[in-house]
């Protein structure tokens, strides 16, 4: 059932409360892909109804980021989201989430500011107020669809790392359950803003994952400095890639490391052909 | 009953809303009066069970304000609490509420934080980060208690407003209950701070309610200028009064205005002894 008002999924909410039904909640911006389906598949296994919200948020996009090309395909979502058994796609406009709210603004908008030490670091430091309009979008869709679970994808990881904090921070009555990432046999990482690349930007953007993996194969063959693990990658650079950063942090805190340990996560952001691609791997 | 943990709380509602009770929520840091126990009553009056948090909260205290020595009187609070039939009197410890989370630092905390246009006016002006404190708080105790209802008093003008905002912002499903301001036979507004005042102090204090009345009265005499309504203040201070702040704002937006009309409030802040008080009044 597909739904643009909060009032009509609150309704319809309500009903399954009473009837004691169990609630998850898959947020995503649309343009679904296999990634998005195994945080829904995952929600149908784990709850009694599913919600999958597709709102590509305005508060979470800088001005010179790709809010206005960012893909839709709400009718193709909703298929998608129909063949998997999802019970409510939320559809709302910009109007309906913000009504007078503007991009980034927090001039009179009551915003969620995640803590500057989660925020100040890796994508972060390139998308100021990005994660405060994520945190925003995030906290009133718990408060709209009030679900037990919410599933994100592990593809997000500097996300949902924040979002575990914010949960945790403010008593988000919500459990987060984390999904690991799905990729093309290839070993790319899905993502909505694959669909921006030509087939040799995709060649170029198998780069990510390679250097990912095999920075772990030498953290599994003892090596254990960051640095030295980090200086690995530029075997696999070429004039391609215009990389923003490699870091190897902690997996709960973003905290950096001068010693990789089985707690380290290794997250890259690199652009291909213009287009910022994100990717990391638990070194455990 | 008296707890002090998160999740004894949450266990306790968990059982009333299985019984299909509704809870109403009165937020306060402690030192009660009868201006706590109007809301309280209310509550009573409106809900199934009644949750009264007693907590002061450090983060909404600047680093040279009366965190410290602000009044703390739980055993007294209980007592009251129980007179009127309060269900659950919650006193959390900061750790409890924080665990590490410091004083007014968002550098490991995730904060909510209302629109700029709201906090940089008024009481926010002096007490910086005052008012993300304040929401942070108050969204942590609404995920705790999942109230229906929420009760708020009139004294704390701004702040109500504010809270307003933050749940019409953030979609969160409770409904805001505002009580009028309780005074003393003599118009002083009750407030906690009051204990900090000598017998003379509460006579000097006396002015905030003074000139509010008779700005009220002017209006009502036909003067609407909004700085000839100010100044009418100036016949009743002495070097007793320290002023902060007179304004006449829109008593939803707290907009500022020129002319003074029936959605006009008169909001003030004066120390008087170096103790902060504030008042207001609708000029309606």
């Amino acid at each position: 059932m597909l739904l643009h008002r909060i009032e009509e999924v609150r309704e319809k909410i309500k009903q399954w409360k009473k009837e004691g039904l169990s609630v998850g909640l898959v947020p995503t911006m649309g343009a679904l892909h296999a990634g998005h389906l195994s945080l829904i598949k995952k929600a149908k296994e784990t709850c009694d109804k599913v919600v999958v919200s597709d709102f590509v948020n305005p508060i979470q996009f800088g001005p010179s980021e790709d809010f206005d090309k960012y893909p839709r395909t709400l009718d193709a979502d909703v298929n998608l989201c129909e063949n998997e058994g999802v019970d409510i796609v939320f559809a709302p406009s910009a109007n309906e989430m913000y009504g007078e709210g503007q991009r980034l603004s927090n001039d009179i908008l009551t915003y969620v500011c995640p803590p500057f030490f989660y925020v100040n670091t890796l994508c972060g430091k390139s998308r100021t107020g990005h994660f405060d309009g994520v945190c925003t979008v995030v906290l009133k869709l718990f408060n709209i669809v009030q679900p037990e679970y919410a599933f994100f994808g592990q593809k997000d990881a500097q996300q949902v790392i924040i979002i575990k904090k914010m949960v945790k921070d403010l008593n988000v009555p919500i459990q987060i359950i984390q999904c690991p990432i799905v990729r093309e046999d290839t070993g790319l990482a899905l993502s909505s803003r694959n669909k921006y690349l030509s087939e040799d930007g995709k060649k170029d953007a198998l780069v990510l994952s390679k250097i990912l993996n095999n920075i772990k194969s030498c953290y599994k063959n003892g090596i254990t400095d960051v640095d030295a693990l980090k200086e690995t990658a530029y075997n696999f650079l070429t004039d391609k890639h215009d990389m923003e950063y490699l870091e190897i942090v902690d997996k709960n805190t973003l905290e950096n490391k001068t010693k990789a340990d089985n707690n380290s996560i290794a997250l890259i952001a690199c652009r291909v052909e213009k287009v910022r691609l994100i990717d990391n791997i638990y070194l455990e």
